[in-house]
């Protein structure tokens, strides 16, 4: 056993001898060991205690070759403070760049769009948005007035929010395709959200005041992520998680729409699989009417398959477009001529008719929940940006131009902004809506506009027809829209693709279903960024070979043609990163890797065994202090097998780092640019 | 403006136009926009809609240089199925290993160290051990009550957990100068996490009850850890965040300590700083006696002032060590014989006598609590280890012998499981103890069971004799050791070698100080893993040149002496990992620089625009489905600006999905195995 032999040997020593790391037995033993000296500040101390670190020495030593003193005479790396001083000056220059480079109408159409397409709009192109407006109006009015409800606010506001922001969107925005307006997730997390800090059923008028303070502080941040450049935010959503996360929403919201279908009154605050299962089986079991049911389903039947004809033939999609206008006349029709709502059917009601009012004095800045509105704003405006920006980008992409996600969400947050101070709640870009919108012929955001004008009429002139609209048609409206949300055909690729990625998925759809959705979210974000963390401290490494006749060494398992060197083994770590989490682990299997070929060798050849370990940096893009300490003791241990250990083209952090550590002079300088001159040095030097 | 060129020429495109990605305008655009498609569907899509992909046909073009099928026939890198099954199987492998290798003799030997070792004990040794283990003993007896009292239980308990623990960690055990016993730093951990379950002063008996449980969960993870080589999770805690939590601590159980030294009757359970220092104004303001403050004062002094003089002279080393035993006998003989208690100075009273008691009735395995003590003994599991290797290590690299630290693991957890059924609390080892063991003369752990006998002796016959002890003296013991935790010179050299390790360092020195001990822990960890998970994360590029006369491209920042190539442009990524957080930013930023040097470059030289992209993705770990979109992107723009686009030395599970997702046929196979190749390539296709 190695213990018992170390044993053996050492217990004779008496405990003054020391190993070559300490000068000086007796006052240094007593010192250092009574300030509990580690064996990282071993390493480290060597930077004080030596002469100046060789960072500012030049190695011109002409015993080394050329290369190895290119490797190791590279400039000092920038540091912490000019890295960030360099980041903020190029966010800054990226900012003012286009006042730099643009005269001044250029720098007007720049923040104006639709100045610069508005002077080529012609007639035919207005025909072609005209009846893609209305086809969206058409669509959009019995949405917007159902997903108002989803989040707990009077119907009316959907009717608004369709209004304003869209209105401003086409003046602001750059995508084409885009439809503007209420969007389904959305309206569940805010209501999900927000009726934690107050209830809608009690306090409607505070619940409406915070919801637009929500929206308020959404736009400011979704403007200020434009304005700063600091778009990356939104991308910190894998596109994974959002596949799992809209899925999830989807369920949850069709879940609730049972709420309007059933014509249930009490229904649960929770937004969790289990509590709305159980107050629909309550509410089934205690007090149900059929009729609104059967008006639903019947509907909801007629909707879902004018969609499937109008998939299938190109002429009958006009009325796949329709068929919720038509199935909210008829169904108002029914109710009103048979008087159904005196038999238990759920109306509408009354929608407070006329246009926006201004809000402002509903924001609020000064109550106890504004920090929390501002936390929920900027969850939200993320939530809004990433929906918006996937939106606009697949039509962009589609159609073949490019979308500037920077202009895109200033937009958006202008538009939520201008939003909270006429009644609106949060608007962003949804995909049922602009498929619509793109499939019905539009040409540019002018569609939103002839939309935002319908709405306007309507909210003027129709809003009493309304009165006998039943709840139940609301509700299979917004259920037709959800299939759309759930892409089975997506999470199949993805599993194919990338299983972790396909296990953020499912995290991120379960977390929705079972916890709520923002805990969905947060378990999105949180497994995106445990997949990165994970591939990041494996503790896997590599054998390389070299391809015959090259100097070019690959791992061999993912080149069968590679031949190892006999006698060297050649190795490289799989992660990118010699940290805290995976050095030991590395440094025992190099041990136990060059060890084991060594007993393997040995058995083969007796002069098989292995004489020198080549450790290839180029891959590496840090190395931290424990690291830096892990290295020198894999040095050591494999000098006392007598094994020689060598590395190989490290990158600029690690060079500077290993240099400052004074590990590059502890190793006998043996850092080399390729693998194939360490090996040369290394057994020349051996056999020499 | 872009947008307004683009606009320009394709306003006048009907919507039936497409690019070259749909293959039918009409209904498949119906179909794919009312589905919702997104970008990444396309990309995903082109998998299950073509023909089998790559993977399985072996690319076999005789048009294509030997090198690029090499690089394009790649065999299957092994599914995350696979991969877990070889972790399972080498961990089980590891496991066996020792009973597969060796004879059942040396298996027990293995088991129990004591047993080889053992065998060439001679009385000198036992003579180093002796002396060394009474120098132990007469510091750990003062030093174990005090830290008994940080824990908030009764004296005796720190007595008990120096006599099994030690005992147990003699047979089990192989580092041979650690000190075994209760420490500061976990007893400060054990009384802050586990006061918020139970009051210790209302409920003294539960109290110690759920301690004792904590220690037994403590030792069953501790033995599972290094049972089931999950030693890693140890490495969690990166040696920056140790120091800053230690000295954090070490200032907490020092202000904690100003409850003896003043004889402050009523102290704040919270363990931040600013509750702490306004407990002591109080208490000063309101009754104050001086004799506590004096007698601790003037014996702190009296030690530490011993402790400089020993580190000056070795001579005077013996009276260090001695000094808090000397402390305690001169200060219990002046309050016996002034009777100081009777004026207001406090004192340890009646200390139960007797060997340990049996305390299997104690452990609380079905109340309320179990759940919360398990999850504290998980956290004090991890830090009690982290300690004791990291003492251990140090220690055997000084002496020269190797540590294998899934041993100490399980000995730790054996002896902590068996503390907790003899009353005991969580033991490990101490720097502070251990140093004295070793600068004592030491030489094996026979030390430890010669201090573990001497407790026993004092149990039984002595504890009377402290019945006068002043807590004062016990305090300012405790105060005496602390500095030693305290490592300015370790946190200097952090900072010289990496800031960011610095500021995860001051992050959970703060967060112990101003929130609690659990918190700072937290931060600990959560700085260490943010710290990966950014530079990861990172989205700088690299420009690439040629060293002169080689084929070699490097860093040309590194590297001043490379060259680049005119009109092309060959980049990599500083980070390791192309997925959703950056790969948006590092595709814009590669475009930005392409086309920002095409201008330069036009400028100078009207041929010298870039002509070519050559992406080197020898450092990338791996890609995502995020990722593998936006290279997409990246080739279609660089070809709208008649750049090509090539990739080099793409490693095993990057090109495995490059070809999973069509990518390297869509990017018309562009993949080379050097830089040079693919220059050499693209250029002489673009000339033909």
């Amino acid at each position: 056993m190695e213990g018992a032999k170390e044993t053996s040997s050492e217990l004779s020593q008496t405990p003054q001898t020391t190993t070559m790391m300490i000068p000086d037995a007796g006052d240094e033993r007593e010192t250092r060991t009574a300030k509990g000296l580690s064996q990282f500040s071993q390493t480290l101390q060597t930077i004080t205690a030596s002469s100046a670190p060789e960072t500012s020495v030049k190695v011109a030593d002409d015993k080394l070759p050329e290369r190895v003193q290119w490797v190791l005479n590279a400039p000092e790396p920038p540091g912490l403070w000019s890295r960030l001083q360099n980041g903020i000056s190029e966010t800054l220059e990226n900012m003012f760049r286009c006042l730099e480079q643009h005269r001044m109408s250029r720098t007007l159409e720049s923040i104006f769009p639709i100045l610069s397409w508005g002077k080529l709009y012609n007639k035919k192109l207005f025909r072609n948005d005209f009846l893609a407006g209305l086809t969206l109006a058409s669509l959009c009015i019995p949405q917007s007035i159902g997903y108002a409800t989803l989040a707990k606010l009077h119907p009316q506001y959907g009717l608004y929010t369709s209004v304003v922001p869209p209105l401003l969107y086409a003046i602001l925005g750059t995508s084409r395709e885009i439809a503007i307006g209420p969007v389904a997730v959305v309206s569940l997390l805010l209501s999900s959200m927000i009726q934690k800090l107050e209830d809608p059923a009690e306090n409607p008028v505070s619940y409406t005041g915070l919801v637009i303070t929500v929206t308020f502080f959404a736009g400011v941040f979704q403007a200020a992520f434009g304005v700063f450049r600091l778009g990356f935010l939104v991308d910190f959503l894998s596109h994974a998680a959002i596949v799992g996360f809209m899925a999830g929403a989807a369920i949850m919201i069709g879940l609730q729409q049972l709420k309007g279908l059933l014509g249930i009154t009490n229904f649960t605050n929770k937004t969790d699989i289990i509590s709305v299962i159980k107050s629909v089986w309550r509410s089934v079991h205690n007090s149900w009417n059929p009729f609104n049911f059967i008006l639903g389903c019947s509907f909801l039947s007629f909707i879902l398959i004018t969609k499937f004809l109008g998939q299938r033939k190109k002429k009958l999609f006009w009325l796949s477009t329709v068929a919720p206008l038509i199935s909210v006349i008829l169904s108002t029709l029914i109710v009103f001529l048979t008087r159904a709502d005196k038999h238990g059917v759920k109306i509408v009601k009354h929608i407070k008719s006329g246009l926006n009012p201004i809000s402002i004095h509903q924001l609020q800045f000064t109550g106890e929940h504004t920090a929390e509105a501002a936390k929920i704003g900027l969850v939200v405006a993320i939530v809004a940006l990433t929906e918006a920006l996937a939106v606009g980008r697949s039509f962009a992409s589609v159609k073949g131009y490019h979308l500037d996600g920077n202009k895109e969400m200033v937009a958006m947050g202008v538009m939520n902004i201008a939003g909270s101070l006429t009644s609106c709640y949060v608007a962003t870009g949804s995909f049922s809506r602009t498929a619509v919108n793109f499939s019905a012929g539009c040409e540019t955001v002018v569609s939103n506009i002839v939309m935002a004008v319908t709405v306007i009429i309507s909210l003027e002139l129709f809003t009493r027809l309304l009165y006998f609209t039943p709840i139940a048609i609301l509700a299979s409206i917004i259920l037709s829209a959800l299939p759309g949300l759930i892409d089975l055909n997506e999470a199949y690729n993805i599993w194919k693709l990338d299983k972790l990625d396909f296990f953020a998925c499912v995290g991120a759809f379960f977390g929705v279903l079972f916890a709520s959705v923002e805990i969905g979210l947060l378990v999105a974000v949180g497994m995106s960024f445990a997949k990165i963390l994970l591939s990041t401290i494996q503790t896997g490494t590599e054998t390389l070979g070299r391809i015959p006749g090259t100097d070019i060494f690959v791992d061999i398992n993912q080149y069968p043609v590679a031949v190892e060197i006999p006698g060297v083994l050649v190795t490289r770590t799989k992660s990118a990163l010699l940290c805290f989490a995976n050095a030991n682990v590395i440094k025992e299997r190099i041990m136990q890797v060059a060890t084991r070929k060594q007993e393997v060798d040995a058995k083969e050849n007796a002069d098989g065994r292995i004489q020198l370990v080549v450790f290839d940096m180029s891959n590496l893009m840090n190395i931290d202090t424990t690291a830096l300490s892990s290295l020198e003791e894999l040095h050591k241990n494999l000098a006392e097998k007598d094994i020689e250990f060598a590395i190989t083209n490290p990158r600029w952090q690690v060079i500077h780092k290993l240099r400052m550590a004074n590990i590059v002079k502890n190793i006998g300088r043996r850092v080399f640019l390729t693998v194939g001159e360490a090996i040369d040095a290394c057994l020349i030097a051996k056999m020499a």
